[in-house]
């Protein structure tokens, strides 16, 4: 049975992201849920989210001071992603969930790059589940087949 | 009687910054405690010491990813302080402070900045307290004193 | 009775950060007044609509070397937020609020958050005032309603 | 059984950065591997390397233009953990092994943080295997046994 | 007999400054091809790219973590040119291309400059080119005859 | 008799900075002329302008890796203000100015800021000329003029 | 007669850049006056000293939010130059003296660049003063003397 | 016949990556001189060493705002590197050398890398000399040798 996925995001402003994070994940076949809840507005909504969650894999999404896939490691011992999602600063939240301290791991990947955060879900999911290591392998094959080895110039 | 000031640092390693603190709120004749929790490596102990703290003002010193001022502010309405500390990126710290988002609000001293931590807190704590008020009086002419209007080169 | 509050923006053009202050402090029933004066083209007018001001907090406004928080907090022993606001570079006004030197502190908060001055002032005046802690506890609450645990993806 | 990690690193220089990984994942229980070879002065020998390893995740150390981990990830499904090594710039280091493209994801842990490296590594095993789940959770609360709420200031 | 130019981007959304190297080695009458491949989806294509061309010069031009420059120039001893596409960090591409470990160079160009890599691309060939060069003198003579010593003001 | 100023700007693209240098000039009665030539691609031309000039004080004007102040103060000894202009970086240019090796001083003014070096060239002529002093007097006032002690919210 | 530059510095600690300063003015044979007050801890201060000088130039050495070089120039309708001195961070001092609001403007120099500050200010001298301009004039000499066409290697 | 290399650094302060560029330079057999001389302060030394030169190749090394690469750039139309040196602020260097306005071409490499500027030259070289292809060959697989694909952890 194929292990899944929970998508949480900060905030309502940060559903472009998750979106595109739900679509990569449908056409792997991972099924997901979603949820919203702030870490610094909602602390008691996040934990409860996450303990009440049996997603093998977490995808935290969030800007600005991007705590959330930090504290959803904090309370969860499951691997956890985290999406920068840009604004005025943009170093903020990539810094915010790139440097977490040592002991609590967040899987960082590029800023709104909710794609990468899929594909990073169905690489660990891959590792028990043989089906979803075919999806991504014709994924892949799929991507090297978009190389155009003499495009003319115009 | 006089308002107290809790303050908590995110690691061991914070200390010196947290020392700081704690000289300049004695000169200033400010009761405080003190103690260490991460807000990623213990969530609950983190939220446990504010809700058993009965401070009037939190000062969260914390480097890296630095959640601890914003989960203190999300577990308490009492004004946080918080304080960035350097490491080898340095802007982590600081925006992890200063971009909270909105409705949970955090305010941030400069890096390593402890003693304006404990002014700020002084400042915060003198609208309700003469004493403190009066203190801050005299450190403000002292160091109105150190200015030297004529030095002369070497 | 409630305190109140003084916004103080450097320029014109920071005024729709100032409305989103002006906002969130009547949505917390703490009364405020206004003014705009430079801090490097009026330092003289700043320093007298400090002085006059009997305002319990100071919210001082700016852009670029964003000095006004800072001089503020220099004429005052009142505590004083700054709020950077975003331009074409943005880390200068950050900065220029953050890192003030040791004995004339600035509250910080994000980048254009308005929001975040309003409700930290609000923490400020609420240790002397249970109405404006009941309010900022309402307001906590309301935050607090808007997770939404298992929002279906589409 | 338990999984299996492949430590590899661009370069000699790293090795302090990898030999942390090691402990951890040694104190973890996990059996891993290593070696060293750059992306840019031998991309056959990383190809070599990842495609006989049969390795469960892949752990990818690299400073500079870091472009070991994608590289890894470019030739293997597995997933793969990049560390950013500091230097003069560091935002090199970092952003290189964050920023990836979508469709090959990297998960990036922070500047030097070999040891989220192997938690975040022994997280995903876990997923599959009750005993590092175990060891895991022995860890988490050890971290936290290391708070201390009520710290005497000196 | 001219040298070629072989123009390599990581995706098609590189077309934009792809074009504008094509139309400046036009100008200079320079012999061009140009291919789509990424580095990261597509190792195994460009290493073949590489491998079937003859060109002279390369030019690779990639955004995000932009490995594709040092990629190409490890697959080849010929002069790499790398071109740094815009997003929304821009560091991340300026870095990667021009922190390149020791041994494996990459000539870097600005953000977008397409142009300056077709006219370094022609200072390479010039050497033993005298059509080239004396291509790139007109043009040299050009540019300064845009000079205008004495523009009245409005 | 007021001192001259000379304007020179690295680019076409420069015109709209320039034109505010300009009309910043008008307002305080300095007159100016102007010309558009680049360090890079024509230095000799720079070297013609700066040489042919009497002007007391040159407003060099440039984006991107702006050498133009530099080597304009390196063909003079006259004072040298450098406006750096804002493109896809801002740190270029900004850092360009203001870094100067020890011996060759440049005076820089902040990003697209053509007043500001408008009145810095009128501070400087001021010293020898009491009409410009007269003058710089008068648009301070004004600039105080427009303080609002009281603004009322909305 | 030769013009005076009065130094200014924000704190002790900045004292070693005001040296630099002032054996540069000497070599220039400058004459020169120099006092210590903070912009933030002694506003009061500062004014009297600017108010009290009739020097011809100011120069203003701070780090930090560097607010002193602005402060001096709304105090003053003198040339003010402006040195951030070195800390943590750089880019604080940097952008606060560099990113001036329009109206009031300061000539930025580099960081710890005293040097330059001086030699600035002799520029600015040297428009009323053939002695300046000479030394001036002998300086850049004897720096275009250590040029060595032809440096052997080892 | 090899071509040959002329080595230019804005100050002495450079030698030690000047340094390691001649040894790589030796090391590949490639004939090449050495100068001194600051585009800044010497612009004429500069244009005659640049003048007087007859290398292929230009190698212009410099810190700070590094406009040496680009003056050398606007002199010759040979190929020009730009090796940016560290100092205290790192991205002045890095930024100075790579954002070149269109029309003027600096190859830049990364910062203090000699090694690099030197390996890039003779990739330049070698496309007329097959003498030093085949040196930079032996160099890339010295360089693969060094790889380690079973080193065993402590």
């Amino acid at each position: 049975m194929t292990g899944t996925v929970h998508i949480i995001m900060g905030s309502r402003s940060d559903m472009a992201v998750a979106m595109k994070v739900g679509e990569e994940l449908d056409s792997l076949g991972i099924p997901h849920t979603m949820s919203v809840a702030s870490a610094h507005r909602d602390p008691d909504g996040v934990r409860a989210i996450v303990s009440a969650s049996d997603a093998d894999v977490f995808i935290a999404i969030a800007g600005l001071s991007a705590a959330l896939p930090g504290i959803v490691a904090s309370h969860s011992l499951k691997p956890v992603i985290g999406v920068p999602v840009s604004g005025k600063v943009n170093m903020d939240s990539i810094l915010s969930i790139v440097q977490m301290p040592p002991g609590v791991p967040v899987a960082a990947v590029g800023l709104d790059n909710g794609r990468n955060a899929a594909c990073l879900a169905a690489r660990i999911l891959a590792l028990g589940d043989p089906d979803v290591r075919m999806r991504l392998k014709a994924l892949a094959e799929e991507m090297r087949g978009s190389t155009e080895p003499e495009a003319r110039p115009q």
